[in-house]
């Protein structure tokens, strides 16, 4: 090592000590002959003075230098409590420059407001601020608290292939060309799913590992076309032991990290819970604001749009003070969402109640309304009416936007959970809404709930899958399911679904051809790495988590990727060869 | 869990106990009446007796069964010391079979002389074999390990990105087709080189990942199209520190997987030595049979052959001996490597050289020709004579043809060095050897030896690269260097290379940009952890401890990738658009 010590871990004890740092000038301030600097490096950062202003004459930021100098105790008064080294600095008696900077693109110390274009095009700058620097350290000690725990879990890091098979009803695989064998392609993973579970019929009984997967898909919202999840599978396992490692899994990281306590055994809320009470799949619980079903309530009414299957109502505190215009916009929040909008009324002082709606309804209707849905005075109550799944959609974005709107929402809360029981089957729909079919809600390897196992295929809309979600601050971390490991069973799904044997075949062979070997019961569960890490680093998008993030369309601005390529590179790859595609074995399910 | 205890678990002190047990069939014995199972799992196997037959009955190989009974200590005489469960057996009261068998494509126990491409193809089932299990438990523990050094070492474990730039320059980059651009297209990196330069620009300091890399290149040896390296970067450091961390990493993993203490610090060879005494930069030093120089000895002789640069011999321990069949067939194996024979002489009994070349020989040669090379009656010494560079290949090879020929090799001997000092440029060379310039022998970004810094642009043919090998029983199975990071001598490196500054700013540029902002000084190192996980399993191939391995063509014969795509896929992936490539910065070096 070209230094002594870091620069972050000199204190007080080292006074009188010769020392060598190195690392960068973060900040410099000429004091009359007396120049001192802030030198940064990964450990934090020490003041270095500089006596003779000579020795720092050429010191710019961002310069990586290597400084020779005695510790001292800071002179009464310069200290700095707010650092780990405020009670010393170093003196300087010598001074190399180890390479020069030119001037910055933008600031490191202190700089906001720097766009993420420029953010990502300089990352390595980027890097060096402390924030970015942060989460890079979290995510790696949460890597390595995730391999800790799975050691002692008694589980086998395992690598899966990247060049795999494409599938050609797997739309969104990426394709790579085979020089070697031209007109050939391999697909990369939208996840090791099939191979972990060939891993179980192999016998190792427990499998995990930090996997890579790629999906060519829209870059809607916090999306990367590559991203990361902790893979894992178990044999001879019931749900409660996938549950119980992944409580043991996310309480060791979050502890170690964050300092929390994860209250296991967490709580456990089935799909139809969450739906109706939270309009959502991945509820977040650090507010209340639940779905009132108001369905019976209004099951006589005149008013035409509350005459529906469904009518759900959600209640904003305060909300009746909202302005005109802020009530419109609340409209167009629903239309952009694809409903028609959003009815509401206004709990006014003394209990009457205002808004467009109120007057459609009977007298006791309004006398009842506020108690009915737990509005008092000064609240919004919103609606939504119709079939059920579109109005609690809507409700629960609803929700989400009022605890967003009015602060309901404490950000020093972790609020963990199970969601459980999902449907197997949904419904296919044709383009008037006829049901046409049944698809599957995971894929269809997944078990159903026992009570279901014998049945499933009578009544495809009431089977429960053997699915559970781990739900942190309205987030899905992770998902999975207990797998069905029976021909038979698998045979059923299959019709369900509507997929025959050739297809099947086509789709899934090369599993259903391990299936006929003893596989052994088996489940699992894919957590989603980025995501985790964005909780952990307090981060607003994976994109704070990743060390050379793409934009949401793909682009890389630090390396220019993706690119054109040269006419030779299309021959060399072997691009423009074809092949006629043969039948064969294959399937392309993901975990989550 | 399905089941209370683990087969290979259970001892003379369950013994009485009730237990629940799930696994395979593996060996079933019937004995009039009682029925032996072994039943195995992940942790082992043990004996399973069935009073009755009936519970037996269905019970064939592979099937995968749960089993419930009680553990009682074998009868006297029945132990098997060989197994740690062979002082008990469970007797069976229950049996749950919970997935049935087809006939198996191959024996799982006790089979052997099965092909590999069957292997293969049903990897699953291989994989119930114990030494494939094995191969996979040694990986997984290895790579704890190396998670638990680099962590107590201070390193940051940062994930780089597997979708990034091509270089049109960089033959052997996968290729990816963007969909949602159509006519751009990523490259899957041959390693992360230039990002872990760039997050030591950006202060990280101590970088470690787990990386997995792809080149498309000739699957000749035993290579794979993807493979995982242990991919190392470190700032402010000299070349002792990365070795010393590698000492640490490959102790650590060599003492906790088999048992080995490694004898640090290892020791370290020049390049020059190693191909001067062993004819490799890869020396296997588990046997002698040094090559000796002959040069000066044959300095004046009239044999035309030996009128050249370099003469060398090396000697095989009783070769005078072989058939002339054996003496042809050297021959041809020296013709097969691309020279034109190996010539030799036999050291016959009495001292008496026999053999072609001989008789080309003054007496004076041929008197102290055994002497000087080190040679005994019975031996034969083969020669090469030509330029140096070839013909120490060449005896390097027959070096170690010669210790597997004559069994000189101890398996059981584990032989680490360094190699240090490589040059840092090699001649190119026309079509009729004619010098046309230097080629890096590391990567453009190699720094010099201290102490050529400043000269290496005046001599290169002089100048020693800041790289080094770490070398384990004749393999590389680590490489790396010091980099440079001062614009200045990178710029010297180019004119060097012939290198000008548009052609590195196409294919460096946006690594040349970062070293704009105070790049620190770092170096680093990359091990091989597919042939590092071979040596410690004990395989002969990287395929025997990669759990999906495609042949040697780069086919996959389980899922049977790579495959045509359809005329949907080429379309839907944007195969077909086209675009005129842009310039633009890049760079594509790999470290080892």
């Amino acid at each position: 090592m070209i230094r002594t010590h870091t620069a972050g871990s000199l204190r007080k004890e080292h006074a009188g000590q010769q020392v060598t740092l190195a690392g960068w000038v973060a900040r410099r301030r000429d004091h009359g002959g007396v120049v001192f600097i802030d030198l940064r490096d990964a450990s934090g950062s020490a003041q270095v003075v500089f006596r003779e202003e000579d020795h720092a004459h050429d010191l710019r930021s961002e310069y990586c230098v290597r400084i020779a100098g005695e510790v001292r105790v800071r002179p009464e008064g310069n200290e700095n409590p707010d650092l780990p080294t405020g009670e010393i600095e170093v003196v300087a008696s010598e001074v190399e420059v180890l390479s020069e900077s030119a001037p910055l693109p933008f600031p490191i110390e202190g700089g906001t407001g720097v766009s993420e274009e420029a953010r990502l095009k300089y990352r390595y700058l980027d890097m060096r601020r402390q924030q970015v620097a942060h989460a890079m350290r979290v995510r790696s000690t949460a890597t390595y608290l995730a391999h800790e725990v799975m050691r002692e879990h008694g589980f086998l890091y395992v690598e899966t292939p990247d060049l795999t098979r494409s599938t050609p009803e797997g739309a969104r695989d990426f394709l790579v060309p085979v020089r070697l064998q031209p007109g050939n392609w391999y697909a990369l993973p939208q996840s090791p799913q099939l191979f972990k579970q060939l891993l179980m019929v192999g016998g190792l009984e427990r499998y995990y590992q930090l996997a890579r997967c790629f999906r060519d898909e829209d870059l809607r919202a916090d999306r990367q076309p590559e991203f990361t999840q902790i893979d894992v599978e178990m044999s001879f396992v019931d749900q409660d032991d996938v549950i119980a490692l992944g409580e043991a899994l996310v309480g060791r990281i979050w502890k170690e990290t964050v300092g929390y306590e994860l209250p296991t055994p967490l709580p456990r809320m089935t799909y139809a819970d969450a739906m109706s009470r939270y309009g959502s799949d991945k509820p977040d619980l650090r507010f209340g604001c639940e779905l009132v079903d108001m369905t019976s309530y209004f099951a006589d009414t005149t008013f035409r749009v509350f005459q529906a299957p469904y009518v759900g109502a959600v209640v904003m505190p305060g909300g009746a003070s909202q302005t005109r215009k802020e009530l419109d916009a609340w409209q167009d929040w629903a239309k952009a969402r694809g409903a028609r909008g959003l009815a509401y009324v206004l709990v006014q002082p003394g209990g009457e109640l205002g808004g467009p709606v109120a007057k459609n309804l009977s007298e006791t209707e309004r006398a009842g309304l506020a108690a009915a849905v737990g509005a008092s005075e000064g609240d919004a109550v919103f609606f939504a009416a119709g079939i059920p799944g579109p109005s609690r959609d809507l409700l629960g974005a609803a929700r989400l936007e009022i605890g967003r709107r009015c602060g309901l929402i404490d950000e020093s809360l972790w609020s963990f959970l199970w969601v459980v029981d999902a449907p197997m089957f949904e419904p296919v729909l044709d383009d008037v809404g006829r049901q046409t079919g049944w698809t599957a809600v995971h894929h269809p390897f997944t078990g159903p709930k026992p009570e279901y196992a014998d049945t499933f295929h009578e009544r495809p809309g009431e089977a429960l899958a053997y699915a559970y979600d781990m739900v942190c601050n309205g987030m899905e971390i992770g998902g999975g399911s207990i797998r069905i490991h029976r021909a038979e069973m698998q045979q059923r799904v299959f019709e369900v679904l509507g997929i025959s044997k050739e297809e099947a075949e086509s789709k899934f062979g090369f599993l259903l051809e391990a299936f006929k070997y003893g596989p052994p019961p088996h489940g699992g569960i894919a957590y989603g790495w980025d995501r985790i890490c964005m909780l952990l680093a307090g981060g607003d998008s994976i994109r704070d988590v990743i060390a050379f993030p793409k934009t949401a369309s793909g682009f890389d601005p630090l390396t220019g990727a993706p690119t054109p390529i040269t006419a030779d590179q299309r021959k060399e790859a072997g691009v423009d060869a074809r092949k006629a595609p043969a039948a064969a074995p294959k399937a392309a399910a993901s975990d989550g």
